[in-house]
């Protein structure tokens, strides 16, 4: 059923000049799923789009300036066009998030545009430009992040999960129960993980992760946004990325990639039988998406090497309690 | 003399349920150095055991919601078995980041199951599921980290020590004084260093770094706990782990791994004389804890080489000087 | 013109001694640029001289224990010695972050031994051995970093900048406009971009990035403070160092690192034609500074090559409209 029509509700953050900074949506209401409570919804919507505000307008605002940084807010989204503005930007990246939509599978195109730079602070999001005037209102006041992106906890809690450093899962991100992202993890809006998973290196934007995968510490995955290439990369179930590796093709299932081996789609890679005999020699491009592929760096002749791996994966169970 | 038994007290953060979510052991007493004092806990102690709870009762309670959420706790381990609850658990992280006994000494088993995951605020300590609760008792709250451990600055404040980014070294980590861990740099639980040193890349648990010794930005010592193998990495005194490079094998002392080199256990490498002929090809296991070696990728050949280390390490002594 | 003589005002954080902890400098004046202001300002200066103090007598204080840890200052330096103590030190990492000066422009001698040691804590820079009186002032108390330098963020908030983790830029890092620093990047002090950057790895301390180049995530540079050597390493104009690669060399403008390759110094390179023909082999350093190189480890010799490069990067500018 589509995701689309829906209605959300929510809190939006502003800055002192009104302009929207964030939103945390607290309902979505798919109106193929309930729709009578989106039609109730809705009526609500169509009374602000009439008054012309992007508020729900309440009967008594708060005196404080801190309290009027924050205002109910109500939103549609009707078809899954592109990006316009920040409410659309909040509510897609939310949908994400509360996984009601998968990566690669919604428009997000105009979402940097969409989405203002905010101060992150100990205070909530403040606009940079009014940093100065509200250091003032508070006895300690720093900037946690200076960023279009929120970070995923102060939006989203997932169940299940654990996350070492919360400034390192960006609002956006899916992840699936049983997923643990180490320290050294980081996870992108529009990527994630689809099940457990101990990540200790880079998902990049548009980057999936199969279930029962092991990203080890500071590893890589190309991403497309910036100085990557243009596919896709995404990792199997049961695949293990070594420590300070690399990865620039789709791979299969049950795929290995030693510790250190930066894998890029132009590499050449030497293919062997199971009794280590050289086959033929391919572009890594062309093994996207293959399974039980072991890739190393041949550490005597230097040659990338990809063999049939024997070896599985498993995850250390007790690691993925996470409860 | 023998740690155990010893009683220690603290403070315990608890859910709004009540259950025990993390402790703040402040005093420790061992049987063996403070027999009198020992005993007039232990006679407290019994006394919590009678009464069938967690705490010790206090006459007042304060009608705070959040006052509440802290209770004085007294706890004691007669003999290093493996660990039951969140009480064993804390009392030996505290151990190990008090300096009271070595990474790899003491009985861990059982701790993931003992911890419970934990939402880190800005708030401290809250359950998971509590944190919509108590979002509105709060003018900001946010989740620094989503966890079982948490960080080592929260609970204990090593001496002579830097650590530019608290997020990445957990309670557990052993520190002695002089060592500065950069913001790239991590420790987990059950590891750390011997003496000063200057820590830019990831020990993993389990990993003891000698005095002297400099872990370059990024680079990776392998663990054993996930995605790892079965030996326990670690390094000796007067290293140089280059970055980005990685150790697969205990290194002895004054070694050397060029920066960029990820060196696994299984890796075959060349044995070069002085004069860099070479000797025999051997799996660079069998190089474990040997002294004053140097590790390079041969930038022509792709071939890991191992020959001996004619320089020394020398720390910058004016980094180290962390007053 | 020169920037010395100037002189400062602004507020220091002292421990509960009065030792100054840190200072955020509001205003900087040149003297040759704003005699008059410059001229009045000296006059306080000299009446704190004469005073014996450090500090700006207010006619009253506050009672409160935190407020008296906040003092109003005015610094002045006269020219461009070494660094003597925390005024002096603060007042350089204050000239590079306000972008007044440049990256290894300034004198920045004894700034290790003239910086204390400082808890960064969520309620201010307070002293380590203060934290515990300090606990019980406080609901909840925290340190997010220990250490001698501050975040940047903390001090000076760039126009036009994104820092996704305000953990990762020190106090000292010179940001221009349209610089963004992902979750993975980190600026050191006296170091930095010089235009619009995508900085998704490590900028060393003496580091200086060219106009539209892009640091891949994880990337090293090497820096000259610990375990580097004593060449200056810089990025170019319109560079891209592939994910997880390292530079050991400066870089000249349009040059390509190859993700995962780590380029030293002392690494011997093949030079290639545009036709892959090898015309010769030499060390690394020999190429620092050359524009328009491509560096590449052939991933079936594995040995190092260099050759012309074709491709140019383009910075994505819809993720660098920080605004």
């Amino acid at each position: 059923m589509d995701t689309f029509p829906l209605i959300a509700t929510g809190v939006a953050s502003t800055s002192l000049n009104g302009e929207i900074l964030a939103i945390r949506y607290t309902k979505i209401v798919c109106k193929n799923d309930h729709k009578d409570e989106y039609e109730s919804l809705d009526s609500v919507y169509q009374q602000m789009e009439k008054d012309g505000s992007d508020f729900v307008k309440l009967s008594k605002t708060e005196g404080q300036i801190v309290k009027e940084r924050q205002k109910f807010i109500v939103h549609k989204i009707n078809k899954d066009t592109s990006i316009e503005d920040v409410k659309d930007a909040y509510l897609k990246l939310h949908l994400l998030s509360m996984k009601l939509v998968k990566p690669n599978t919604i428009n997000l195109e105009g979402i940097f545009s969409a989405l203002p730079n905010v101060a992150w602070t100990n205070q909530g999001p403040i606009h940079p430009n009014d940093l100065d005037e509200l250091r003032s209102e508070y006895d300690s006041l720093y900037v946690r992040s200076l960023d279009k992106f929120p970070c995923l906890t102060d939006y989203v809690i997932p169940n299940g999960v654990r996350i070492a450093d919360a400034n390192r899962v960006r609002l956006g991100a899916y992840l699936s129960e049983g997923t643990t992202i180490m320290h050294e993890g980081f996870v992108n809006f529009n990527a994630g993980t689809l099940g457990p998973s101990m990540i200790e290196g880079r998902i990049s934007a548009g980057v999936v992760v199969g279930k029962n995968s092991d990203l080890g510490g500071g590893c890589s995955t190309m991403g497309t946004l910036s100085g990557g290439n243009n596919i896709k990369i995404s990792v199997g179930e049961d695949c293990l990325l070594g420590a300070n590796s690399g990865l620039g093709i789709p791979l299969g299932d049950r795929c290995i990639i030693e510790a250190g081996l930066y894998l890029t789609g132009g590499s050449k890679v030497e293919i062997l039988n199971p009794d280590n005999e050289l086959i033929e020699t391919v572009k890594a491009s062309t093994l996207s998406g293959q399974d039980d592929l072991l890739f190393i760096r041949n550490s005597l002749t230097g040659a990338i090497q990809c063999k049939p791996n024997g070896k599985s994966v498993i995850l250390n169970e007790t690691l993925h309690k996470n409860d």
